[in-house]
């Protein structure tokens, strides 16, 4: 993908909440209507509403495990309905408008599905439709390979399609439209002081959004910190709020040393016991997985020097989990492994900040926190930017209000 | 569109009853796993149910007259759900399958919407999938323009996409599953001793569904007439049974004169008074019309010498009357005529036979009939293959059921 040099085309993402009716739709429609007055506009919509739920459920009750290549082509169907019901109203308006599949722009991506990585985006056709004043409403989530097979970008998608979109044709913003006001400094239905930022660097926010502040998709931030592209998180129903900018935070260091505090509970633990002290036995497992695209999290590894015996414990998304089990389950043998063991009733609680790496007190504090509230830690990791702890999932709630409170989050 | 020489490929197209619900789709897979065993097989289908329906509702609440070009891409979603549930149940069933959506194959039209006719397809994927042994699953009713906008046949146009596939790969059959057991002398709902037809021409049928006999789509009928494919019409509830076979009729002449009596309730009869006797006046009123798409079915023109002045009558169907009853109003002045009227509560009752036009007797017992049962005629039209009346709506069934018994249609 190469980056052009920057335009003055702004591009505006719409979750599925945004236009999970025809009166939301509506009320989008509004917020296109303006945007437009200030330069061309590329509009970037999910599905409507539980739509992409639905199709999977629909697709289970088929088979439990559905054909990859015809679950994309049938998931698909759901940014392509809302993108041809938003260009209709905005034509209905008066506005030009035209809306475009992933193949009718060519938003090329690697040949995997369910989980494709963007490759090459070809413009033409949108600086065509900017040129003609024309809105270009694009589906999101959606991609297709260069034989014409559709796939999808995974969960979040829709995020990824409009950053990449803002990298390919140098947008000045992207504006992601939500549900929320912004990025927090923890969730603010578990924590009634949490704060919104005004600004937050990428780096933050990719370890807010990999440790579960749902607000926007890793990826796509990551994407975003790669080509330079400015986000801002906007809610849709206060379309007059600036909402928390992502750029590079050149002002970061001066202003805090902690963010915010992340949690995710949609993890699991999974160990495998045992395992012989091998060169590449942990790589070996680690492939298997990554063949079939499952990301795992966390990953540590404690060995037992007089049995010559390692256990390998590791964090993978629920969603996954079954299919962890069942594919460590049938190579145990081979790994010489003993037991493969799960535990689904887990939390992942982070503390997040981009100055903390230099600020060793704050482990210390963490912990020290933790334990006086007589909350368990079963396993730590931390990187330059976090400090995660695994914790029991009833916990969880509790864990994050009085971290948040003890760190001051609720204070600028 | 070339015809390549025949194949032992077999195309088998499911209407959107047959597909409405998963439990549907496994039977249809039961009948596809079946027709396999005998070589290679293509599957069209339609979308599932009232899915088209529930979508244009959708598109009409965004706006009265939605734009065409979004409209179709919302519509061609319908298929596109439907092929990707079928090949996945056949894939679970241990079944290799693919889908393809109509830009996929390469079924392209010409770029007109909703109403849009195939100009020519590509069948080099489909050679490909039946040499790799795996059941072809196409979607109907849609198209692509060379431009790559998606564009849809029109309603009944599934049939219009497994005829002309039939007829690009040159398809020994092409099975028509619908829920009914063929092609009947009457509407067996209407008429209770209508009778099943195990063989018709292409030309009886064109005539019995251009005049309402809603089994298989005239266009499709007509395509399949040209390029000489032999559709059979089948029960998908009654796999075993071998339905009506649709085919050149060699046989015709000997067994019947006149094979079925149809009945047309969607259509109005639209009337255009005073209209001044001046060369090309029709033309122009048929020319504002067809720039619409508006297909008008019987027309008549009656001349009142002494005034200089005509009559044009003649029936659009209902879906067109506001469209058709604006268009002529805002031209009424410039055509000179007086008035503008439109009767929506009509049907046309037709008789229809091959070897018809050759006995002359037939119009007059047919309208003796109708008037020994006080059944008043308000137009007649004929041609080589049926006779026409239109009468009041409320006497259409009954008009059906007498002349049904009066040319003992019950009896072989």
């Amino acid at each position: 993908m190469e980056m052009t040099s920057l335009s003055n085309v702004s591009v505006l993402k719409f979750g599925g909440t945004s236009v999970k009716n025809l009166a939301r739709i509506a009320h989008v429609c509004q917020i296109i209507d303006t945007a437009r007055k200030a330069g061309p506009v590329l509009v970037v919509v999910s599905a409507m509403g539980d739509t992409t739920d639905y199709l999977i459920k629909l697709a289970t009750q088929v088979s439990h495990t559905p054909d990859q290549r015809e679950l994309d082509l049938l998931l698909s169907t759901g940014e392509q309905i809302s993108i041809t019901l938003v260009t209709m109203m905005l034509k209905s308006m008066g506005i030009k408008a035209r809306s475009y599949t992933a193949y009718q722009v060519g938003i090329f991506t690697e040949s995997v599905h369910s989980k494709a990585r963007i490759v090459d985006i070809n413009t033409d056709s949108l600086h065509k439709a900017f040129a003609e004043n024309e809105v270009a409403v694009v589906a999101g989530f959606q991609g297709v390979t260069t034989e014409g097979d559709i796939t999808t970008l995974g969960r979040g998608g829709s995020d990824t399609t409009a950053v990449a979109l803002s990298a390919a044709i140098g947008a000045r913003y992207c504006d992601i439209y939500t549900d929320v006001d912004g990025i927090f400094t923890a969730d603010p239905n578990v924590v009634a002081g949490a704060r919104r930022l005004t600004e937050v660097s990428y780096d933050e926010v990719v370890e807010m959004a990999r440790l579960g502040a749902q607000v926007i998709h890793p990826r796509a931030v990551e994407l975003a910190r790669q080509y330079k592209v400015t986000l801002r998180v906007r809610n849709t129903f206060k379309p007059d709020d600036p909402g928390t900018t992502i750029d590079g935070g050149k002002n970061m260091e001066i202003y805090r040393s902690v963010s915010g505090v992340a949690i995710d509970k949609d993890q699991s633990v999974v160990a495998i016991m045992d395992v012989p002290d091998r060169p590449g036995i942990a790589g070996a497992i680690m492939r298997a997985l990554a063949e079939k695209n499952i990301v795992i999290d966390m990953i540590m590894q404690s060995y037992q020097p007089k049995l010559g015996l390692n256990n390998i414990t590791f964090t993978v998304s629920q969603a996954d989990l079954d299919q962890t089990i069942s594919l460590l389950t049938a190579q145990k043998e081979e790994l010489g492994a003993s037991i493969v063991e799960a535990d689904p009733d887990i939390a992942k609680v982070s503390l997040i900040g981009a100055g903390m790496a230099h600020q060793p007190g704050i482990a210390a504090r963490l912990f020290t926190i933790l334990g006086d509230a007589s909350i368990n830690i079963k396993m730590i990791a931390t990187s330059e930017m976090n400090l995660t702890c695994v914790i029991s999932k009833v916990d969880a709630e509790k864990a994050v209000r009085i971290i948040h409170e003890a760190f001051e989050l609720d204070k600028v």
